[in-house]
């Protein structure tokens, strides 16, 4: 196995022969064996272990262990002690998904602390087999079936083309110790029995099962490559507009498509959207129906798909006051800042300057809402803001995210569009003060 | 289930309403169950059932047990009789291959013959978990895991969606009998495994298994249609040509993508290449390079990639001898035909005018080698033919498809390219020769 893994390097992952490498080692058989082989390569390696206290006496051993192999091997050793039960309290999930988090976490700062470049796995072929097989019978789309990356960020898993019996060879050929898993056996009760039934099973009737398997998903991460080729190729036609009001697509490039749908799992698939068939329906809905997530929404508008988050209302805070004294507020829309001011520079879009004896505190920062009237500024008479905002034609997200600063019932700016001409600066003007949202 | 049936009917193939049908049926509880269902929704069916002889007594018993059941539905049976054991020797093939491929032609024939409109099979949902599994083991793609289709061309599935533990529910709760297939226990080794074993423990990991591998399969279906989809855009922009020479690629195209390999393997797959890095390597090999299936070429021919049949040389005659009373001969290039003419009309690429006297008998039809010289027609002085096609930018696999015209050791035609000027008709000439290739 030696040969072949000195093969693998040199010709799928050269990169690692001139890298700062961290073994992530728990001093079971797999991780022990990808630290002996890295070692015998002569690449530049430290170990680095979790010690989760999680199996008391034996937790400690594990780490003596650990120690004491990076002595053996003269090799640099970092060992770093969780207390991963409060931790899985405290972020209400499993202990398996704790302790992989802060692992992980902890190897990413090792990493970047100490210039480390990479930091390698011993996920083995069996692993991504298993992973494969659970992802399957809890049901997947492509993306669950490509297996576990060989390389994923500044992850690496060197060991990803080789088996379970190739590494229990080599421990035995090379008489090299390791610390059994005592948890393995009863912990992982899903990945047990697909190990110990169902893949012994799937080998009695191929015995090559790996080989087909490794086959399987070269094949299957190439289709994936063109599924994200085709879905780039898409999103520049249909996606015409990505900016803080949320994602614009256009319908009639959905419709061009011979499966529409394939094309709108695929891109709205990470925002929590369950009701797939209402997805679908909105390419031929009037416009202003809309589907919703937890987290976001799915707006027809006219010709285009919004994707966009929840309503503000929904979201948070929708009404503010500004007392006088208050020089900066922060705000759902950014901080507000009150300054007295002597001259009138350049306006923006961000701020307006008004007479401040004409305005009565506390102002008022809200959302618009029906029936508010305005008196645009440089316009004669009033004009409702839903009027002022269809004429404009601000699009539908953009509109509900529009707030007024008020003051008592009268709207002083309709904020970031424009400000209402009855709280103007004129020649009797004793006090100008600006207001700035930024 | 009835109810469940006549709902998936209307939703997604109410087209099986307005249509004639012909249900496959072996006697087994699957298709007796598509049969019973069929015939309660009122849907206009005809029952068709294979005697493949292959279980002496038993497959006669089955014949009987359809025939009654066609009686007592009131539809029409059609019945055959194949003789599978000896078609199997004759075509090389295995059994079942030769019931499959026996069974699927009669289908056909019956259908087009008598006006059918589709061929309804009772694949169910089991069916369809163990046919992703076998492909599984054996080693796949994306298409061999999509699953079987629920309608492709005129056959269609309309169990697909039901559970075998469904139809066994069925039987029993409206008393329908059916034939056990004997063989079902012993000849279907890898699929009884799977059914027997492997699937009753995927089912202890998530007893909802088959809704999940219904999903998987959509998703996976989807993402087929994604890879197609970007597979067709991709040959508009790289496939030049595609005429009786061979496909032409445009190399430059290929390495524009990110995963050439992938698009490579899914264009090329059919054609039986087997050694995808060297195909993969074309791509920055010298002009002249090419990989060989068994069927097929593929060419590196400047910035192009050729996909063409096997040389001339390598799949049939090279040479045929032409006699002066030969009328008509085949050719490997077409019917080659003498005529004596007494007018000349117009020329064409398919025919020259010779000087009869001129030439000597046999004359000899053969592909051009090198050191061939000749002639060209309104050319002074002579030009190797390798000299000729390359000045002319013939292509790579026209070239080796040119084929010379000989009188003794002189080329009388390039065919379909130019004639030698020293058979050309003259005022001297006593009896013109028209020989033409089409």
């Amino acid at each position: 196995m030696r040969k072949d893994f000195n093969n693998h390097i040199e010709n799928k992952l050269s990169i690692l022969k001139e890298s700062k490498l961290i073994i992530a080692i728990s001093g079971g058989i797999d991780s022990v064996v990808l630290a002996h082989l890295c070692h015998a390569m002569g690449l530049d390696i430290a170990l680095a272990h979790c010690n989760f206290k999680l199996r008391a006496s034996e937790s400690d051993k594990d780490e003596a262990f650990v120690v004491a192999l990076a002595e053996t091997l003269g090799v640099e050793v970092f060992v770093q002690h969780f207390d991963t039960q409060p931790y899985s309290e405290t972020h209400k999930c499993s202990i398996q998904m704790a302790a992989r988090e802060l692992r992980y976490d902890w190897f990413a700062e090792l990493a970047q602390q100490l210039h480390y470049d990479y930091i390698l796995t011993a996920h083995h072929a069996d692993d991504n087999l298993e992973t494969f097989l659970i992802n399957f019978t809890r049901g997947t789309g492509l993306n669950g079936l490509t297996g576990i990356p060989l390389i994923n960020n500044n992850i690496v898993r060197p060991l990803l083309p080789f088996s379970r019996r190739q590494i229990e060879t080599y421990v035995k050929a090379h008489q090299i110790t390791w610390r059994e898993d005592a948890s393995n056996a009863s912990r992982k009760y899903l990945r047990n029995k697909l190990r110990h039934e169902v893949v012994p099973l799937l080998k009695e009737i191929n015995p090559q099962l790996l080989a087909s398997f490794q086959s399987t998903m070269t094949n299957l991460k190439d289709s994936a490559d063109i599924v994200e080729d085709s879905l780039s190729n898409f999103l520049k036609k249909a996606l015409v507009a990505d900016d803080q009001y949320g994602q614009t697509f256009k319908v009639v490039e959905f419709k061009k498509l011979s499966n529409p749908k394939a094309y709108m799992f695929e891109i709205f698939k990470h925002y929590g959207f369950t009701e797939w068939n209402d997805v679908m329906n909105l390419l031929e809905a009037q416009s202003g129906k809309m589907v919703k997530s937890n987290t976001h929404r799915l707006i027809k508008h006219r010709e285009f798909l919004i994707l966009a988050d929840l309503e503000p209302a929904e979201n948070g805070e929708t009404s503010i006051l500004i007392e006088a004294d208050n020089k900066a507020v922060e705000t759902p829309i950014g901080e507000l800042r009150l300054e007295d001011v002597e001259v009138r520079p350049e306006t923006s879009k961000n701020s307006i300057f008004v007479d401040k004896d004409l305005v009565k505190f506390p102002l008022e920062l809200r959302l618009w809402k029906a029936g508010d009237v305005f008196q645009p500024l440089g316009m004669i008479g009033k004009k409702k803001v839903s009027k002022y905002l269809k004429d404009e034609k601000v699009s539908l997200v953009e509109k509900e995210q529009t707030w007024v600063l008020t003051s008592g019932d009268k709207v002083v700016w309709l904020v970031g569009k424009r400000a209402d001409g009855r709280f103007k600066v004129t020649e009797n003007t004793k006090q100008m003060l600006k207001v700035i949202v930024r």
